[in-house]
């Protein structure tokens, strides 16, 4: 059977998604076929303007509504400071924990040689030039905890060692509700690493 | 930080599809913002006239072209055969494996109580209509082999015990590739039970 045009075209592009394979584009695009015309119009709408309300910052490399974008034009942020995030989602986490009230700065990707994506595919040269500024006091590295978000945090350790700014690195350990049991081996001995005075 | 507008609502859109929650969400938006804009307008147009192509098949109820759709108009068909399906992409599944030429019916749905789900949210009494027409031989129930597929599989088969065809259920059993080391018990009863002739 030949799949109705409409709908293999559909398919076609939620294949294109990360993490959507085959099945997964073809279970969406049947949801949508068989719910109210309405929520496929929302889609094609919301898709068709995504990007006329978005800007990259100029100067953290987030994405925002402006240029500069609503944080980097805050004053009430704490300008001395600056976290380092992979990706915008990063930094939207962050910003929900509210734990942090500085500036930040969005590489928009890593450093992962088996990926072939080395420090010239990311927004490092100008990470670089705004510490070189000499306008932060501490650097704060919120790369993933992953191989390739540890390698970033390191060249990124080294390449900006000569500035003396105060690097720091979150903290890995047991997640909030986890249980010792079962966390692995890794995980554990970071945590015990990291342990502080209670 | 507030997002912009216009990621803000694809996110929104993208939470309503199914399997899709807010991280998935931001992940697919940031995704298509970071990629050429022609990547989102390829979804928006797809989205757009997802519906103006497809038709809900009065005979079988599968999402086709047409009305009646491409399978029941095929003379070419075993139409003495008929194969019910939950979901158009069962159908899909079975057009690809190629191992079925008969009709099919397309249920739309499961009995599951659990979620409120009856006999009269699915397509069923239009099967019970159709089987009763007495133009079908045998009735292959390829209803998932989960709970609510063996649940819905029986339903059916009392519904129609009256009528005399010959109902049969798609087999239970290691799937290819399979290794019986790491098959669940219920499986592998229901592959012993099922063993054939060698």
């Amino acid at each position: 059977m030949r799949l109705p045009k409409t709908v293999a075209a559909l398919i076609e592009v939620f294949e294109k998604l990360p993490g959507i394979g085959p099945r997964t584009a073809a279970r969406l695009t049947y949801f949508l076929v068989n719910q109210p015309d309405s929520l496929a119009k929302q889609l094609a709408a919301a898709a068709a303007s995504l990007k006329t309300g978005t800007k990259l910052c100029g100067v953290c490399k987030n994405i925002g509504a402006t240029n500069p974008c609503e944080i980097c034009n805050d004053s009430g942020r704490d300008r001395a400071k600056i976290c380092v995030v992979e990706e915008p989602q990063g930094l939207l986490a962050i910003e929900n924990s509210q734990a942090f009230k500085g500036l930040y700065h969005v590489l928009h990707g890593r450093i992962a040689p088996t990926a072939g994506l080395g420090p010239d595919d990311i927004y490092l040269k100008e990470l670089v030039a705004r510490i070189k500024s000499g306008k932060f006091k501490e650097v704060v590295l919120a790369t993933n905890a992953d191989t390739e978000g540890e390698t970033t945090a390191m060249y990124i350790s080294k390449l900006l060692a000569a500035t003396g700014v105060k690097l720091t690195r979150i903290a890995q350990g047991i997640p909030t509700g986890g249980d010792i049991e079962y966390a692995d081996e890794l995980t554990l001995r970071r945590a015990l690493e990291g342990r502080r005075k209670y």
